[in-house]
């Protein structure tokens, strides 16, 4: 919070108007795809996929409903901002190469918070080589307002939808879960702790994963990379934005199938697993509903099983069954308990 | 407003949640182009602009900044929040094939509310041919927002950027300017009388043109097709969204040259120009200022005169010189005033 109020070294925008802004933030732009023809600066950009295809995701991202400055940094925000944009063409099977990004800024921020979301933004891009290309940038009542857009390329037999999955395909899944939800948990604690008692200091010793998975979430691109060198092209796939149990069911509605998973074989980090106790949760349930970790869940056919299942980093927790099946988790006990999405409603209290 | 407000079949966004007020509001939506492969529905939409180059360009709208919803109508919003993103691919000389929406919904609104917005852009999507082919529908805390982007296509070698204008280059305008800006001065003072009188009818008899110059302004994709049909490539392009003056810098400031304007040849419709003597002000500063008319100005080289000195909807307004003649309007009088750049500050006042 601290540099967004602090006095010292503080522009105000109206200083710099909206081109003056637009110059002073852009000007740090490096451009890395060759797909780029003209990045920002004109009334277009300009991008060529040759014979590939391009992928088009968009994201808005508003303040107090997707973040809280409270505890979240605003070089963290950019970051995560241009990472589960990226994460959507990750999960098409594409490589993301350019974004846009128009920001709506209220008088509260400085120049100085905003070069802070612009620069957690660049390092994200730079991260994964990834062009930004145009935007808008523009003053709000309220609040931070983000929208990105992302590209991406793909050639058309490689690009993975959602609908695919086949009866007796592998479900499976990168990293593990529940870990940005138990992060959130912490950092909602401790907001909690501060707002009854400013003096305190924030306790998230031994916490650093959970915080990470939470602020810092990253784009899978190299399970894209992975996929691609071990020569699987998944059946379907999906990210995990609103956790395992929302996102399982919309490659099932869209597949026509059914699914079973075991709880047993959900991949849980043992921080993650700990804080949720700590917290009396069930862990289980905040890898099906926390939602934020931006894993990728994929189906694979049986055929590729031998491919797959020496790889650490990704998990095979279940199967497709017959759409007549239903969609259930087997838990450890052997009790089967259908999935319902509990992913976050947007508009629930807003 | 009414509609916003009224009680009769007000349906709260929050009973159809997130996904269902996606898939309502977007079940409607026809697609037009070929190159969309794939529009909204998974992680990503997919297109093709095979050995063509895409455009890419995005806007923010915030209620209160860019909008008054005291008089401007959902549907109107709708309709010209995608049109002005289809002027910047015009603006390209391109042609714009699909946009994505997203946005961000306070619960002031209802779903009927939601609905109008979405009918005025799918409105102006159907008026050019446009695909709606993704986007993100979130809760805000305060009012409304909108973040479009639009893809175009074009052949690279009929790209028009800023930067192309020559010395001696035509300095040409579509259209007529200043009406949106004296729409906006009408509709402002309604609002006032309305604030004072709640009972008073708005008088917005005979302002029909300007009014709809605000409120309902057309992206020029036909004079596009009709550069084309001419067989004339300007040398340098952008639209009037902040003014005549602000935009003809852009244009001289990326292709470092000066410029020269004559007053008298600044295209001002005749109700434009009553209603700007009636408010006591001078017509060519709303020209020159104004903004939101979405006009096209462009520079073509003069050996296209012959071809474009009868159009009727195009008119030349001066021409380009060197940078070092500076940037010039000639009066009526025949006194030379420098043109300054006096465009819409987004922070001002924020």
């Amino acid at each position: 919070m601290s540099e967004i109020f602090e006095n010292s070294g503080r522009t105000e925008l109206s200083q710099l108007g909206e081109f003056g802004l637009i110059e002073h933030l852009t000007k740090n732009v490096k451009l890395y795809n060759e797909s780029t023809i003209k990045g920002i600066g004109d009334d277009a950009a300009v991008v060529s996929h040759g014979g590939k295809k391009t992928l088009i995701s968009t994201d808005m991202l508003i303040e107090g409903v997707h973040f809280d400055l409270m505890y979240v940094p605003l070089k963290h925000l950019g970051y995560k901002a241009i990472m589960v944009n990226l994460s959507d063409i990750c999960a098409m099977n594409g490589i993301p190469t350019q974004v846009t990004v128009s920001i709506g800024i209220s008088n509260r921020f400085s120049l100085e918070a905003v070069e802070e979301l612009y620069a957690g933004m660049l390092l994200a891009c730079d991260k994964w080589k990834i062009d930004m290309i145009g935007g808008d940038t523009c003053s709000s009542q309220k609040g931070l307002i983000i929208s990105i857009t992302v590209l991406g390329e793909a050639d058309e037999d490689n690009i993975v939808y959602r609908k695919g999955a086949q009866k007796g395909d592998l479900i499976c899944v990168s990293g593990d879960l529940g870990g940005a939800y138990m992060g959130l948990q912490m950092l909602e604690r401790e907001k909690a702790v501060f707002l009854e008692t400013p003096t305190a200091q924030p306790d998230l010793e031994g916490k650093d994963y959970i915080i990470e998975r939470q602020l810092k979430p990253d784009a899978r691109m190299d399970v894209v990379e992975l996929l691609k060198a071990l020569s699987i092209k998944p059946s379907a796939m999906i990210d995990i934005s609103d956790g395992l149990a929302s996102e399982i069911l919309h490659i099932c509605k869209q597949s026509n199938v059914g699914c079973k998973l075991y709880e047993e074989k959900i991949p849980i980090d043992t921080l993650t697993y700990e804080t949720a106790r700590e917290f009396n949760l069930d862990p289980t349930v905040c890898a099906l509903n926390g939602g934020e970790d931006y894993e990728l869940l994929f189906t694979v056919p049986q055929s590729a099983y031998e491919k797959i299942k020496n790889q650490p980093d990704i998990s095979i927790i279940g199967h497709i069954v017959d759409e007549s099946e239903g969609h259930y988790l087997i838990s450890k006990s052997n009790n089967a308990h259908e999935i319902k999405a509990q992913g976050w409603n947007a508009f629930k209290g807003a």
